[in-house]
């Protein structure tokens, strides 16, 4: 049998609200996911949440019954609240009729495996959550291994990056490394490093693209680094034709990832 | 010489902060933009604000004169204010220190030229207007002509896709059109008319894309209605290699044009 919550003061209300502050996600490990959708995802991948809250009415849904049964079967909570705790921790007048805390999941860059994808993504210094979410998402869709962040990077399991994944969080790899641990991981890789630059003079579709390939995007401001443009066997430039002196990172992402992984 | 306004209840920045709300824009016609690099981009192209408001120490930087003195010299309105007034009328803590006030520029469908320029993008019931303004950034950097906005849209003009649009609202022509008004005009495209769709079995890459090339891109949850697939000399559809069963919109269409603009 399930629990119930009524007060805003519990202490399980507290500690998911304050999962939306990089301090106590840190240290918690955990982060927080919205929505019906995002957590049977997660719950197809094997990944039950630690603890799950729902409405009355969400509860009965069979897909909120087995997110139940998988978060009880692997140990966690399913509590049921009320809406005014659902707006509480989501901090929205409208929240999402189920919210669930799962355990962060960074994979060390040594357990990566290149060969198992034919692209992968590295991101240095990736501000907006909103990008990094939208490119978890695209890394997922074009079949992408995973993401790996480089340097200070906001944090991908904060809640507008987790809702930016649409629930590929939990389908792509994600790790982090600082540029120097990049650098020496980079040495072995085995396909091509092809990082974007505004200076390049190459056409990114005209680079050689050898799987598995490395794509190597800077941070919206700055670009990369040099020493991280240094680290590319090819630096390539999308055109830019009109008056905009550059594309949104996601949206440069997307289309380096897919002109990757053509054919 | 300019005026200055150190009140918040001041009628300019009432106006100016309810163009926040869709209504207030539709009834003005206006908009409001945030930020120096933004207006200067707008006094390039030979927009002028209509009303220009700046923090004193803003005022003094050589752009900040420059598009005072074209906002006074097309007969609009230049105003030092306070910090209290920025954050009051662009609803930020941390207000950018220059705001400015134009005129929307819808473009007739009828006078949109084709040919003067490769590719085109018409959007369907475009909900986000972050979405949205990251499109029009996009079509801008591409250099593609403009976005024709189909059915009922979230508003260009908004804060949050002017934003976005980081300048490019500027420098992309922005239509607007009915369902019928846009299949009547589509029938005299003089190009290729490509439209992305989940079910589409052509991959977007062997599509032909005869230019001047129309992308038509559906809503971010329905994607394209039957009447504007059928409208499509080709529909394709970007392959999902991954869990993701589908792409952010602004990130699907910037992968589009690119397809489109090759070469």
């Amino acid at each position: 049998m399930s629990r119930a919550i009524t007060s805003l003061a519990n202490p399980t209300v507290k500690a998911a609200r304050a999962l939306h502050m990089r301090k106590a996600r840190e240290e918690s490990g955990r982060f927080l996911a919205e929505g019906l959708k995002i957590v049977t995802e997660a719950v197809e991948l094997g990944r039950a949440p630690r603890i799950l809250l729902y409405s009355a009415e969400a509860g009965a849904h069979p897909l909120a019954r087995r997110a139940r049964a998988a978060t009880e079967a692997a140990g966690g909570e399913a509590i049921e609240v009320g809406r005014d705790i659902l707006a509480k921790i989501s901090r929205r007048d409208n929240p999402q009729t189920v919210l669930a805390v799962f355990d962060q999941a960074f994979t060390p860059l040594s357990a990566l495996d290149p060969a198992a994808a034919p692209c992968w993504v590295a991101l240095e210094a990736v501000r907006d959550p909103g990008n990094l979410g939208t490119i978890v998402r695209t890394a997922d869709a074009a079949g992408s291994g995973g993401v790996i962040l480089v340097g200070d990077c906001c944090d991908p399991y904060s809640v507008e990056a987790v809702r930016a994944t649409m629930g590929s969080v939990f389908a792509v790899k994600i790790a982090r490394a600082s540029v120097a641990e990049f650098l020496a991981w980079r040495a072995a890789w085995p396909g091509s490093v092809v990082g974007t630059l505004l200076t390049a003079t190459t056409d990114f579709r005209a680079a050689a693209y050898t799987p598995p390939s490395l794509i190597l995007m800077g941070n919206e401001q700055a670009g990369l680094t040099p020493d991280l443009a240094a680290a590319c066997d090819v630096t390539v430039k999308i055109p830019m034709r009109g008056r905009a002196d550059s594309l949104n990172l996601a949206v440069a992402t997307g289309v380096m990832i897919y002109a990757a992984t053509k054919g």
